[in-house]
């Protein structure tokens, strides 16, 4: 499929190749099965995000077409991940950011926001080349930041809920059950979906690629989901809902599939899960100050740091070099 | 003139050359009788303003010497160029800012500026020299932000006018001529005049550089107006104003001279216009926080994006090494 | 010592001996004897603070250990001198910043912010290589405001005093003896310590090391203490207590050590100094939004710049990438 022409008939399997590719290479897979059982995950937790999603993967790949960007990225879906999250975060965050349902000029905005994730990871992906290190989703978390103030400038946001209708109650006392149901909705959090449906088909279809992945990614979920416990204040709804968990999911599961998997890297993971959810908690009051949450800012910047300082010294042999989009 | 030595006779051609061209060379050109046209415009427009340009260029050209930048970024201009903003910024909106006319002190810290800019450029065109992209005016934007929250910090500053005085009048109606008015002023608000004289003494000036150019900047202007009416609210007071425009101008110029012109670039130079317009959005509320405006952060970083981009791919080759200071 | 393998009897003094580095390292020194000197400082200045240094020192020499660090960086006290400002920091400003005494989760957090500083420094370097420049204490800074932000988001937090028992007293003049006070006080402000009897020893011991040094960064301690007074208002308790001489101490510093000394090399110390408070002032109103100080944040961009502009002139040449960690 990787050699055939764009301009020609195979043109429908290859965007089809390549969207279903996508959605799974927010998880770091590589594999359209994975991706279409993400997808039927999606479309299950929440339709609107799961087309959305459809609808940004396609602007990419059109985007990226116009602009010539290398084959091999745009076949193997990495081109278009971040325009994955940049659908499904906004149609399913934009009620709570905007205060009102998602109406017809917020889509524009969304479909634009995807063209530019397109721009900005090629942008990024050049400026980090002398660093060897890949840019994740920090493309999506860009667009998403600049569409959602840009939507706020424009006006397009309702009136803020009263804010005392929802104190907490004070109840200080940490409910382990409801820490694991949080472990697992982490999963679906990477894709904003608070939904188990999405996170078991999410977890399978990352299974099928790789379960070492699965093995980093929920160990790290854990270790953010627990840690943020220690960073966090009562009521802790934040962290049942799983919101505290998807960066550490997504931290630990990165250097799974960027180094080469070893005990050491294993431990290192976990430690990258326990920084990203410090760092969660360090951004947080920053980003509110634009009414934002921190989307996947936190595992961006800490797996940053922590690939480089495991590409630099001996705990194995990177290979990720190879997964670049150039 | 070169070649010639700046311990002698010379230095005087030597320093009006390199002034103009550092006028010139905000918006690109490296040609100092365009500079003169455009100097001529910011005299016209704001005779301070013009006479604390060439102040701030002399300060720059001296702190160039003394800590022996390469004479080619000097003759050049390119070591002056974020210095002739220091100075047509700060005195242009220092009212505006701090809320009382320019004192005697003011110039000092803007002397300063202009002093820091230098080091700023040569340090910034460091770091950044392994990605190959210029620092294009980071350097005025950074020193003038701290000139700025310092005189504020030393007390150099007013009581803020009464807000009820400007309240919006609601008129939420888009007056295109005035849209088309904003358009012009843009070019003059690069060097933050709102004057039409300025505009078109600097648009003749370009236009003897390089007409493409000109064409490159006017249409990212012109997308940038536009765009600024669909990610702001009414009163689009700052849009007829060209405040929303002069970011697009340069973002979209500066692919016009930094690679090699095609339809495709065209194109490119267009995208990176709307998403400066974007990106202005959405840093207006932060820059708010430190009661500043944007300057032209949003071009420089959109611009380090699309460069990046348009270098890494095939959409034609890069030419802009030659340009760098060094 | 440097042969010694780390497990083995020669642990022991092969641990002490990386600490005492440590402690000099903070203020580019590289000599155990340094070290000995500026702990006995601390311990004098706040018997807390020099064992909180100690502590991290170690955390950070096994966390060095487990991830397989160079043994040169851990051996010169590269891979832990930020651990020992986290130490020292955390202890001196929690009650400051976080109004009440420290309590003993204090220093868990302290531990881990430690153990982090090692990972950030590892990943910070990594991220540098290509432009050859040193992280200096970035990790101290970026893990000690986590860490602080932590402890507030846990609830670990008192009641902020009363405001109005603190308003100045409008006495706007200069009391020049107190600036003179407050430029010796600079030294052990390095460590976050408000004590003569530290900054004696401190600069003994940095003398023992280099003289050139101490002349470098008690010219830069100067010209910042000095500075402060243009870009603050009264009153200058700040100025008086050495708030604001200690950036410039460790800018002016730094060049002294990373570049070969030169008469215009001492020039740039002085303006990288000069530039350090403006850039101190400007970080302020941003930091004081997280109600938080910028700590050594400005020493560390400003220097990153002037050394940077330094190793790209002909100034002298740079000496320094021997130094880097690997």
């Amino acid at each position: 499929l990787n050699h055939r022409p764009w301009v020609s008939l195979w043109a429908v399997p290859k965007t089809i190749d390549s969207i279903l590719r996508g959605i799974s290479q927010v998880c770091f897979a590589d594999n359209p099965l994975s991706g279409l059982l993400i997808l039927l995950g999606l479309l299950l937790g929440d339709v609107t995000a799961g087309l959305a999603a459809l609808a940004c993967s396609l602007t990419a790949i059109i985007t990226a077409l116009i602009f010539r960007q290398p084959d091999a990225a745009i076949s193997s879906g990495i081109t278009n991940f971040s325009a994955v999250l940049v659908g499904t975060v906004i149609t399913s965050l934009y009620p709570n950011v905007c205060y009102q349902p998602v109406s017809a000029p917020v889509y524009g905005y969304m479909i634009a926001g995807a063209a530019f994730s397109v721009c900005l990871l090629s942008g990024l992906a050049a400026i980090l080349a002398p660093t060897k290190l890949p840019p994740f989703t920090l493309p999506f978390n860009i667009a998403t930041c600049i569409v959602f103030i840009c939507l706020r400038g424009r006006g397009l946001v309702g009136v803020p809920p009263d804010e005392a209708a929802g104190t907490p109650d004070g109840d200080a006392e940490v409910e382990w059950d409801q820490v694991f149901v949080g472990w697992a909705m982490s999963v679906g959090q990477v894709y904003a979906l608070e939904s188990l449906v999405c996170s078991c088909l999410t977890l399978v279809g990352l299974f099928l690629y790789s379960p070492l992945l699965v093995v980093f990614a929920m160990g790290g979920a854990l270790v953010s989901t627990v840690t943020a416990l220690a960073v966090s204040s009562a009521p802790y709804a934040g962290v049942y809902a799983g919101v505290w968990g998807y960066n550490g999911f997504l931290s630990a599961g990165s250097l799974a599939i960027f180094m080469v998997p070893s005990p050491r890297i294993f431990l290192l993971a976990l430690v990258n899960a326990f920084f990203t959810t410090f760092l969660h908690a360090a951004l947080v009051p920053s980003f509110a100050q634009n009414q934002l949450p921190v989307f996947t800012f936190p595992f961006c910047i800490s797996s940053l740091l922590f690939l480089a300082m495991a590409g630099a010294g001996g705990m194995g042999s990177v290979r990720w070099t190879s997964r670049l989009p150039r």
